[in-house]
């Protein structure tokens, strides 16, 4: 496959926005009897993933943004530069039907554990400055694939996003002497309305500042900037809270729950203790029926409009029985 | 109606996210019987809009999530105040059924005039520091009202977005000596690939660094801050253009494409002559049926992933049949 993903400045925005232009024939939602994330049961049609038993695969992605070797792309417009980076399938589980929350909890820590090893090991050759891992859930939003994955991003540079939450935390860190993960989850558990769930290592939060309105978080209680910062114990108890929260999401409305799960992780190119390692989950669902689009203000202001309090859709996800 | 809309600042993503409980109970889908976008016909059941003929009408949003009187809210979380600013509704025309792009090239041009209009009044009062006016269209993106109208956001801050673009291109005239729109015109119009339609006093273009696939900026071909900066001639030649555009994304897949358009103009707490005007046209097909959802990279890092190289995208705009 002609793999020759392409990055071009957007000089407006401050950002690069990546081509790819094999991508468009990717597969969509293709006939359950051809799963390219099923184990390979006939040799003669091989999926994506061997014979045999394991509990979660990481594997590249076939239709990648960003590879390590993408080539030098023709001259093009100012700004355009090869789209180095790589991106991974994470296979949750062999079965195709279940939820990312199915998984059992010592499952889950694993997840854990494989996204933090796969930071650290796509880091290592020095190119990789920041990964993201994802998962986004639903037909409504455009999963090609039910059989339950998620995915990482892995770039050549720190994306917008990290970057401004680097440089939010730095600040707060300077002006204030302390972490910033560790002053929200202090005053978070002090109030007690947007907690969740306290898991005592971790916990999952409405967050007073949420942009979707079920949005939650889950964070370690103790400050760190990535995965791999955790003990194992941390790395349990966040999966343990990151099931219940994924669990209550679905609960609320009693039906699968679209969402985006995103893991914010320090950059890799240097030490970054001040930066918030968290997992933020963005469902998708306002109310039972409504989608949040995102419209004129979050899309040309990049500002959300959020119809509902964190406090009151914190009390919601508590009550949602399990 | 209780409308208190209130601010929360996000610590990590440094941006204000507006609540507005009140929202949630907003007109959705209404039976074709009740418009409230349409002219009053009978006195006992009145509309938002009044007897009589006129071609397009703006009135206050019933729903806002900003206003100038909000109250200051009652003491909650750090990062907490009043949310100021206003929302407008504006109606493109008396016609219910009727698409933005079945304006007569007059009716285009008085929007123009009105979008400027608007935002020199709502900018009188000193508070209102940014205008953002967009048009978010089709059912698919969660469109709650048919009749053809567009929004105004009214912020008294600068918004993220419109704070990036400004400091980009003020950075861009510092180092080159000139505003970057005339720049990205000139070099358009050299290569000529990615223009759409060139009217003289405006162009449509697929810029080279385009986020949705058949994205398409209509922009001035003299550069100017915002709408008021430019003569009739250029409002009625951005009209014509933007017509053009929008009569081109429906043509693309023969249906009408569901789209966010946004009109981005200079803060108004000064001058800014290095802001470039223009409107950006996001439709959310990538291909027929195909929607393009923000997932992983787009919101968790904020970087775009397209599947079509703009000058692709351009050249089937061009070819569009009209």
């Amino acid at each position: 496959m002609d793999a020759r993903p392409v990055m071009r400045w957007h000089p407006l925005r401050g950002e690069w926005v990546m081509y790819a232009a094999h991508r468009l024939g990717r597969t969509f939602l293709p006939p359950p009897e051809y799963n390219p994330l099923a184990p390979t049961s006939d040799p003669e049609h091989p999926t994506e993933l061997p014979r045999g038993k394991y509990d979660i695969a990481v594997f590249a992605n076939r239709f990648p943004s960003l590879t390590l070797t993408a080539p030098q792309p023709e001259p093009g417009p100012a700004g355009t530069r090869a789209g180095v980076g790589a991106c991974e399938v994470v296979v949750f589980s062999q079965s195709a039907q279940g939820r990312l929350a199915d998984l059992s909890d010592e499952q889950m820590a694993l997840l854990i554990a494989v996204w933090a090893d796969r930071t650290t090991r796509l880091a290592e050759g020095g190119t990789v400055r920041s990964v993201l891992a994802f998962e986004n859930r639903g037909v409504e939003v455009g999963v090609t694939l039910h059989h339950p994955h998620g995915q990482l991003y892995a770039y050549d540079h720190v994306p917008p996003v990290q970057a401004r939450m680097l440089e939010q935390a730095q600040r707060y860190h300077t002006e204030q002497g302390r972490p910033w993960l560790g002053d929200f989850v202090a005053e978070e558990r002090a109030g007690g309305e947007r907690v969740v769930l306290d898991g005592g290592l971790a916990l999952s939060v409405v967050p007073p500042f949420a942009r979707y309105t079920y949005e939650t978080w889950v964070v370690p209680a103790r400050p760190a900037a990535r995965l791999s910062d955790l003990s194992a114990d941390e790395q349990a108890s966040l999966a343990r809270v990151l099931k219940d929260a994924l669990n209550r999401l679905d609960g609320l409305f009693g039906g699968r729950m679209p969402y985006l799960m995103t893991v914010h992780q320090a950059p890799l190119d240097g030490e970054y203790p001040e930066f918030p390692l968290h997992i933020e989950l963005y469902p998708y669902l306002r109310a039972p029926g409504r989608m949040k689009y995102l419209a004129g203000t979050e899309q040309g202001a990049g500002e959300f409009a959020n119809d509902k309090f964190p406090e009151v859709a914190a009390r919601e996800l508590k009550e949602v029985v399990l």
